[in-house]
């Protein structure tokens, strides 16, 4: 089974592929795609669209997972990261329909990763890293991210899947 | 010059449909894009793309109008509203492209109908009523709304275009 992860944002999406077989959980591919702040917002959108169409196309992944979006102090970055979210997801069910596309909370992410839902964000890359099997920690810090979330779905779709959904 | 302006939503789309010539300004539609509040995100997303496409299909506008977001008391609802202007965004610039993409601000829309940027609801919509010469104000008041816009741009793009394009 492949898991695309993703990590919302507008300047910065992070993704992670990862392949789940019975014996391990192995890393394929993971990365951002980047959006130039010197652009129109619109122009962004339609780049990040298109970013996911074409991971979705390369990779066809049987399942995407993304996070799920929590209010921040900051209005104009939440309005930016959440239009940013909305074509992300618009990208998911049209080259991969509803079915396929699971949303989880940072605490979901946090608790199926390393069993406490308030982690440290270190915490979280460290058990990436150790979970894969990899010699350091990815790089950026939004590609680790968006890895959490493919193992997040990796870990805990099998017996959460219906209650995730949604 | 054909314009249609929409008022952002994730329940219910205002458009509203105008058509400037050189001696008046006519409506040529209005009404709404709603969707159910039974289906997941992505779906109701899914839907407000189809339907930004459709109607930019069918009324082949010279100009797309959107309201631009500010920030809300409710959290949940301005992540929910920030995600379909994403996607309303993303239907515009690849159905019509960025060049015929304008925002504008509820000041700029209320200054450009009442010449009053602090204008009332009703006064909007008194004025939207008044400059199409129709029998009675458009309902529901997101079409109203969705008209209002179009009509900002068909009264300011003239001599703003430049400053108003982001």
């Amino acid at each position: 089974m492949i898991i695309l992860g993703i990590d919302p944002g507008y300047a910065i999406v992070g993704f992670g592929i990862i392949e789940k077989t019975k014996n391990q959980t192995k890393v394929i591919d993971y990365g951002v795609i980047e959006t130039d702040k010197s652009l129109k917002m619109s122009v962004r959108l339609n780049i990040i669209y298109d970013g996911i169409e074409y991971l979705i196309n390369k990779y066809k992944p049987d399942c995407f997972a993304i996070e799920e979006l929590f209010y921040h102090t900051n209005q104009k970055t939440v309005i930016n990261v959440a239009m940013a979210r909305g074509v992300i997801l618009l990208s998911a069910i049209k080259n991969l329909g509803e079915q396929k596309l699971f949303e989880y909370t940072p605490l979901q992410i946090k608790q199926a990763l390393t069993g406490n839902g308030r982690a440290e964000k270190q915490q979280v890359q460290y058990m990436v890293k150790a979970i894969l099997n990899l010699a350091k920690t990815p790089k950026p810090d939004d590609a680790a991210d968006a890895l959490a979330v493919a193992l997040c779905h990796s870990q805990t779709n099998t017996i959460l899947a219906d209650t995730v959904i949604k």
